[in-house]
């Protein structure tokens, strides 16, 4: 089966990074040039690049754009800086630091090569990363699609879809493979308050490829499960830990809790670049509390709340794996118990050997 | 104990009625004068005034004010169109039908008497109407804040304060009433999308009456609850049914299912007139579906999805019973079994020799 991109969110263009700004979508599909870190940085931060998957992509060409202005004699020095600095735009998702560890991983392997030899190097990596983004999300999407049916109807949050990988998707890819397999689907889309990305993003995404899309508000989600309109929830994650807790957007974990209680399955769709398996539970990763302002004004232009307000705003929250049905991964789907799969089918995914053998089509079972 | 209003959301003035435009809150009070029955509908269609109570008081006083055009010799006939016109407005609340047929009935039992005294009649009667509501709220808090404890965290959805009522409250009006014992508690406010009536009604009024309230996004209630900072969600309702099932705004389900899974007490408080024992269960409740631009746009300004973009906006959800764990009422707490327990209250508030005389503390301990 053919699978294709049908949108390039980020690519290294004449020298600069050059990326969607989705903070503009689906008013305005604008691209924007950066030509120094520190418009990366901001970019992450300022969520102009999100998802998981591209954040690390991002961070990579971020490395890669620093390294260019580097001395050639103090490479090393500055490639630690960098790594430092760019991890910092945003906490939570742990692809930001693995990438930019792979982009270090290379200037350290080649200490006595030439910064030409390096940058080179660098660029076969960067581009290395993104090819495997996009194979590992096609094997998801494979992977995903044996559990849903025709006429099935799905709901999903936030946007883990092309736009927030290198344009295929994690959890939307899922949808568009079962698309392409013929099988009729619907999607309940999730607008995601505050910044709105299933709105925004999913919404435009699905509809461009033709997929049946719903929008609703976040509140409404728990009233269409409970009406029967929901076969199983397909979410994206921004880490995953050794106990098969994982973080996503807030308001998944509220998803996860309804779909529970309605006893629909709820499923995580996340590349193994996801996992950290040195933290041991979902409490030990950092959730990044964001601007207020976020939550009190739309797209910071009108208030919608009283001046001066107290908010809680945090961009992520953790679901326990208890809540959760199935991991699927770019090796095979994983199913409880958790933690022994995750185990089982983590080296596979970095053992060069292994690469491109699927471990197994679905574990536990 | 003194309870004082803070707030007149509605009034007969000068012969046209006087209303807040609630849709301009937060960012300004403004008032609107009501000349015309049309002028009603439409301030109830377009949620200039909402909540159930006061929709109610709205419907009843939009009575008054088109029996003053009525011919002398057709009173009972434009007072049946008039209530059959008010009541289309919005369906879900039964307040407004409550309000209705109270005034119809003061024409059905003077059908002899002259336009002027059938009119006096009428005021007197919205007058009583609008001063009960005032006392229910002051009943209900009493009752509602035995449940609270100082330092109690709290969680409610949508605005079921001042501004929904005469200017007191239901759920908010339990916390007022906690406030004004001296109980500290903090409240943390659902912003309730599409219509944000809580991120710009709820909060507005609770900072006013000086209680410590935090703004959230409607999905990050989940997150907070697990983090044990919720000791108990209290709201409104639109309509209660004879089981005890209730219609409130569009995300109160999905609270009442999270408050369950983390076993925290989930109340609902509403007046008696906010009853349809003619209904058996939850399922027979009408639900409005509002227009898709309330979701699709912020405040009907700047889109934030793309055109074309397929909505479902219901308005309400329904609560089964067995999600909630009491109902406060005027005339005391309705413990399970709701069925039982609502037949025996239900008399007494419509009883009106037990008028003013509480039936009892609490049902069903």
């Amino acid at each position: 089966m053919e699978q294709k991109l049908f949108v390039e969110p980020i690519a290294w263009h004449n020298g600069a990074i050059r990326l969607i700004d989705q903070t503009q979508l689906p008013c305005a599909l604008k691209y924007e040039e950066c030509r120094r870190v520190s418009d990366v940085w901001r970019a992450i931060k300022k969520l102009k690049v999100r998802g998981a998957p591209l954040i690390g992509i991002a961070g990579a060409l971020g490395f890669l754009l620093g390294m260019h202005k580097a001395k050639a004699k103090g490479l090393l020095k500055e490639a630690k800086k960098l790594n430092k600095y760019l991890a910092s735009s945003r906490p939570t998702a742990v692809n930001l630091s693995w990438a930019l560890d792979l982009m270090q991983a290379v200037v350290e392997a080649h200490q006595g090569a030439s910064k030409k030899d390096v940058l080179g190097l660098l660029k076969t990596e960067v581009e290395r990363i993104i090819h495997e983004d996009i194979q590992m999300c096609f094997k998801m999407s494979e992977y995903g699609s044996r559990l849903i049916k025709s006429q099935d109807s799905l709901m999903t949050v936030c946007n883990a879809g092309g736009l927030a990988t290198s344009g295929y998707g994690t959890a939307l890819g899922v949808f568009y493979r079962a698309h392409e397999e013929g099988k009729k689907i619907k999607v309940y889309a999730c607008e995601t308050r505050p910044l709105l990305q299933g709105a925004r993003l999913t919404t435009w995404e699905l509809k461009h490829n033709g997929i049946d899309v719903t929008l609703i508000c976040d509140n409404m989600a728990a009233d269409i499960m409970r009406k029967g309109k929901v076969n199983a929830v397909f979410v994206g994650a921004d880490r995953i830990v050794a106990n098969g807790d994982f973080a996503n957007k807030i308001g998944t974990y509220g998803l996860a809790v309804l779909a529970h209680h309605h006893k629909i399955p709820f499923y995580c769709v996340a590349p193994f670049s996801t996992f950290d398996l040195s933290l041991s539970s979902g409490s030990a990763i950092p959730i990044e509390e964001r601007d207020k302002k976020e939550v009190t004004t739309l797209y910071f232009k009108r208030p919608i709340a009283p001046e001066g307000i107290k908010v809680f705003n945090p961009a992520f929250d953790v679901t326990p794996s208890n809540l959760t049905t199935a991991i699927i991964t770019e090796k095979g789907i994983i199913d409880r118990p958790f933690s022994e799969n995750i185990r089982i089918l983590y080296p596979a995914a970095y053992n060069r050997a292994s690469k491109g053998a699927d471990v197994c089509g679905r574990l536990g079972i």
